[in-house]
């Protein structure tokens, strides 16, 4: 249909060339390996965005095999069943081309198994492949792991105008994280729109630097620039969508919503100095990453029921308000599991939580379970005075019952520890650790705080007492947080510095933080790795979560 | 010294160059961070090798900060540190020059934060430095995450001879797997003597192939070559030493202990046509490794005593007799946990192997706990059939208790699964999976059994009985493994092509695996991945273990 394109050519008065073309985004929510599931979904997408109008329809970054595919990568048989499915994507596709990801598997027997590719589908066929160039390896990306660096050209032409294709962090050059620039290339091609398909997770504070590179990138390849995102949970990542065009100066001119999945015509010869107003992250943000995430990971595993241990507390009050607005509140099932230390308070909070959600709520007092445990050990303990241990054994008697009940019902458990908590193991292995899925691990406490109050902006669902109220782990009588623990303002300054930012002792203690408190910090960081190895995965919302992203060693005795 | 070196120069009567030099090898068992005590083992062993007439000493990759460092490399710190930790090597230094791997933080700000280097140390200063070439990023590691690829010449004159450095990984081409082959650059120099410096995991066969490996690099180069690879356990991993000398025509000549810190000289003038007998692995091998992975993670992170659920069958038995050979049979504790299930055997079973060990025994039913947690459960539970939950509820039952006991007594717990199991899920969360280390976790049960026999080859430490008797977890009455899965050799040959092989259901079945049986078990795998992300580390022994170098997506949905 190239004959179609001098209709399209036209020349703006202030002498910057203006593009007439139709862009199809189909920001779709991929399962990791459900080459399937995933192909109708792209299939639906592509004709629905094509009967709307769409003259080039795109989708995000290996969006037929889903993001991150992982060690799926180094199954025999992956790269042709993947194969088999773009060649189904492609015989749907009309005169109307397609860029869509996949993993182009390697004709070569040697290096690695794959490229990050790109094919641009147009009449049944496969007509162009694009390679990704810049494979990330910090962070949670492994993609020196699977693929081998592309060295095709970048551009096409369609409609008589030339389109640079990018994948992902080949618009990241990082300053010299990479050997290359690809955008030194692009910039030779001159193209009149540039493309990204991106599978690029989010965390808090994420648009902001996604919309600076972009802007940078805009201006300078002096191209249109049509970015587009995965949206969707896997595992630990969530990915926004929040798909964007920029003019050629670097100017907003659509968004796609964030943290939905969602197809949108955009014409590039609509105003396009037209700003769009794009909101900044702020709990809303982190609200709705968790429930995408929390849907998902319920949703793509198979589970239609969550269940989780009520104590009263703010962790597990925002995470079960979290478990009802994306699973429903028919679906969520609150267990108070109190002992003979709880208090009055945690026990009415904890109902009166379960009221206010709507859900099935039982109480299972575990006393006597522990005293079961504890008069089977006494022989044992005898002359030994209670520690941690006595403690530890309530919460995982707690573990044990509310796995149990996961187990009976076919409901997913999920564990409700802040990321302070596992940062410092204030937390319980097999006890309150128990569960799936980690739904708040990567939020401080202190943001735990703020997100339960945004969760009450119209009306009181988390109890005023349950956010008021000093923290506690009710392991022991009278027992609370600051006695074990600074502040916790402190303690997650102290924590975001030396975990996220990999700070020193010395650098902590110069940026004025007091002496004796990092190396307690610090010491118990490092100590409870172990704990951390054995936890549930944990949606990722900061820059650097526990996980995939953070790979320490368990056993090691560096500590500065 | 260089006046040495005419003195040395040797022409043997084939007109193949002979080098004199004696070699020190220094095959030490560094811990990941622990700057200090590394610094203090490796000036030592100069100091020994010197004394002892070394003229070069060689130690491993990395060996000042323990491999593998992993993040700690992205900690702000660690570079200085690890570079003040150099200088104070080289300090120690005289004469005689030491190889020694260090990380060698990069100046820009740009990029990858470091090389991989090795630093030639002599009269108190670092004279030149070696930067590896070839990153791996397959399996376990990581190394493109941290390391930027070297560009430094290779090799260095030392008494009259040129002398080639290499980094582990820089001899593995691998036919492509990198874009450049570092030894093409070394055949041109024509070295006299090849250094390779190494951090090289040990599995079982891996000292087949690094064997023709280095045979052929020998052959290639036609220089000597010196092997120097790291010993001892860090989490996963058991590195095995195994140093190893060969002579121009890839003979053999002299080659260290495997799985033991120890330090030689080796004169390069003497027979270096003497073949050397090189063992290839055994049970013997997997015997030694898991003592020294055991052994190294206990000791490495301040445990002094284990403690192990000894169930009465072979899983507990041959990680309890590990143990015992590890850590000494005074600080290992074993306890029974029978249920009213649990038969006669294995109650008589787990007492036999305590006595035949000499460790502390003792037992405590789980009977009144789990009665405490059903009749807690039972009016949730009404009207729904008994099933996997309650078999569960018995495995946490025992978790529960082990772990109080480790908390109390400080003592490392030990979870005993073997590989099929955790593969196919055989095993509870919380329950017996509970533990700080696994010791067989990498060992497929069938290979648990010929272990077992190994470890009774002098005198019967593991009951006959326990190695005789069906496999039964004992979860519910008469109770056999075989009720719920085929055959363990079946098993186990079809999770070695599915697993470690990345085999299809359909290349299974072509190869003559019974069509319902693959889809079974590889259904069973692939749904219990979210169980392995909750597991213990375990002793990485084979090429492919579950660990850090299998990354599988938990929530996915390719099932071929």
């Amino acid at each position: 249909m190239a004959f179609l394109a001098t209709l399209y050519i036209l020349e703006c008065d202030d002498g910057s060339r203006k593009l007439k073309m139709k862009i199809g985004v189909a920001q779709i929510n991929s399962t990791v390996g459900d080459l399937e599931g995933n192909l109708q979904i792209a299939s639906s997408a592509y004709a629905k965005l094509v009967s709307e109008g769409s003259e080039l329809v795109i989708f995000p970054e290996l969006a037929l095999c889903g993001y991150p595919p992982r060690d799926l990568l180094l199954k025999k048989s992956f790269g042709d069943d993947c194969s088999l499915s773009l060649e189904s994507f492609a015989r749907e596709t009309g005169p109307f081309p397609a860029l869509i990801g996949f993993p182009e598997k390697r004709t070569s027997d040697e290096g690695r198994p794959f490229h990050n590719s790109v094919a641009l589908c147009r009449q049944g066929k496969i007509q162009q492949v694009f390679r990704k160039r810049l494979l990330p390896t910090y962070d949670v990306f492994d993609e020196d792991r699977y693929f081998a660096p592309g060295r095709l050209p970048m551009c096409f032409t369609h409609l008589g105008k030339k389109i640079g294709v990018t994948i992902c962090e080949d618009l990241w050059f990082r300053g010299g994280l990479h050997g290359e620039d690809p955008l030194d290339e692009i910039c030779r091609e001159r193209p009149d729109l540039l493309v990204n398909l991106s599978a690029s997770p989010w965390h808090l504070g994420k648009m902001k630097t996604r919309l600076a590179l972009l802007r940078s990138v805009a201006s300078r390849t002096q191209a249109q620039l049509a970015y587009v995102n995965l949206v969707g949970g896997n595992d630990e990542l969530i990915f926004d969508g929040s798909s964007i065009f920029l003019n050629q100066q670097g100017l907003v001119v659509q968004k796609l919503v964030s943290f939905a999945e969602t197809t949108l015509v955009f014409d590039l010869d609509e105003d396009s100095s037209l700003k769009t107003i794009v909101e900044t992250d702020d709990y809303e943000s982190v609200h709705k990453a968790l429930m995408l995430g929390l849907g998902d990971y319920a949703r793509k595993s198979g589970f239609k029921k969550a269940i989780i241990g009520l104590s009263g507390g703010i962790d597990s009050a925002v995470t079960a308000t979290l478990a009802v607005q994306a699973l429903g509140k028919e679906n969520v099932i609150g267990i108070s599991l109190p002992s003979a230390i709880s208090s009055e308070h945690s026990k009415d909070d904890a109902l009166a939580l379960a009221r206010n959600l709507g859900i099935e709520f039982h109480t299972l007092p575990i006393e006597k379970i522990v005293n079961s445990a504890d008069s089977l050990l006494a022989p044992l303990f005898q002359g030994l005075p209670p520690d941690v241990t006595e403690e530890n054994v309530q919460a995982r008697a707690r573990g044990l019952l509310l796995m149990a009940l996961s187990n009976k019902f076919g409901a997913l458990l999920l564990t409700t520890g802040n990321k302070s908590e596992l940062a410092v193991g204030y937390c319980t292995l097999y006890g309150d650790m128990c569960g799936g899925l980690a739904v708040l691990s990567d939020l401080p406490k202190s943001q735990v705080f703020a997100l339960a109050k945004h969760l009450n902006r119209s009306s009181e669902v988390i109890p005023q007492n349950t956010i008021l109220k000093p923290p506690s782990a009710e392991l022991r009588p009278n027992q609370m947080d600051s006695d074990s623990l600074p502040d916790y303002d402190l303690l997650d300054a102290i924590l975001h510095e030396y975990v996220e930012n990999g700070a020193s002792i010395r650098e902590l203690i110069g940026s004025g933080f007091e002496e004796s408190t990092v190396r307690r910090i610090v010491e118990l960081v490092d100590r409870n790795e172990y704990k951390r190895k054995q936890a549930a995965p944990g949606l990722k919302i900061t820059p650097l979560a526990f996980g995939i992203g953070r790979r320490m060693p368990i056993v090691q005795k560096y500590s500065n």
